[in-house]
């Protein structure tokens, strides 16, 4: 960033961190996942109508990498679920330099597969990140995923 | 535009054009969205089968930027209907530079999502524009949806 | 590329490698399809159960253009089948630049749409693919698609 100016290597970078974590999570690599966030980072999914009211209710909120963590274990180990696969896509995004940071807004569709069925919408909405430089390239310091759907999705159990 | 090529700049600025676009009008912040056209623009929804056998016939016309504003107005207070989310993902951008213009072919999908309903694709298809410079930046001097679908959708109020 | 490393312009230039195969695949215009592949190409489409586990069982494998070409003469000669419409949508590219190539993963989704039939999530998964400079350009030396379901596509007619 050269005076709060996105150059544009910089935005190729900031969708490289978006296409690494999408690749991450629905390969399931949590571990390379957990690197892209910050470690004062936070992570929440909210549903549109709880958002636009300005409601804090969540359905996922994470306060520290430590939570996200926390997260992970759980499916790994404890999570009773059915197993799932997750795909991603992440497009059109909209860039905002903040005050050292950026602010990116993206739309997404998470489609599901579970075994021996056909793949199906699941999930979908808009992010609302905050990403910061760090020696170690762009990292998400926040994560708001902002589903379009009233339905509690009470199956769910990987992060979006 | 240097000599009729598009530079670096201008490509993504004209992704900045689209990301914009889905954004506004997924969160129904119409006037942002209409600030997107010329005043002479036309827009049009258009099935594939109608597109590819040189039909004229569409499901939504508008020859300028004040009938998308009627439609606009329709939306917030004359038509009756149930509302929905829509949510854009469009991609995949040919970039063609013609005569001052960029022509610019794209792949989108719209989810919708009713409420307390399950998303769901609404409707996908590709989009050919023209976008023109202005002194504001790019804008859609012309957007043309052609959806595959054969189905009517006859309950389409919001714009593609 | 410049010390094998991926320039702005080379990586601008594969998307629109992406945006130029999705464009012909999903308007049926088969030649100007093969034409992105290199002579000694291979094609294949995997799930993702048998692509993790290492089993060299694909749905599709081709070895060659030659094998290609003769996929699309089947397509429009000798292959019993009921018509679709495919979208792509391409997203969240990974560029990996490897010894003169680039691999490139992403992420996919393809939506049918068959007549008379509302629109609705086919095959979804992540393309592996290798791609090389030629004199006329980047073209797919490589292109393996990993698709999530467990589900035996019968229909499946056209390339993904």
């Amino acid at each position: 960033m050269i005076a709060g100016r996105l150059t544009i290597e910089d935005r190729l970078a900031i969708e490289d961190l978006y296409a690494a974590y999408v690749a991450a999570l629905d390969e399931r690599r949590y571990d390379d996942w957990l690197a892209l966030f910050t470690e004062d980072c936070s992570y929440r999914l909210v549903s549109r109508e709880n958002y636009e009211r300005g409601l804090e209710l969540s359905l996922l909120a994470f306060e520290s990498k430590g939570m996200l963590q926390d997260r992970i274990f759980g499916i790994r180990e404890t999570l009773f679920h059915e197993p799932y696969y997750q795909r991603h896509l992440i497009a059109n995004f909209v860039f905002t330099p903040d005050d050292g940071a950026i602010a990116v807004q993206a739309n997404y569709v998470v489609i599901r597969t579970k075994p021996a069925q056909p793949s199906e919408v699941y999930n979908t909405g808009r992010s609302r990140d905050r990403i910061v430089p760090t020696p170690d390239g762009f990292r998400f310091a926040e994560r708001v995923c902002v589903f379009d759907s009233e339905l509690i999705l009470n199956s769910l159990i990987y992060p979006i």
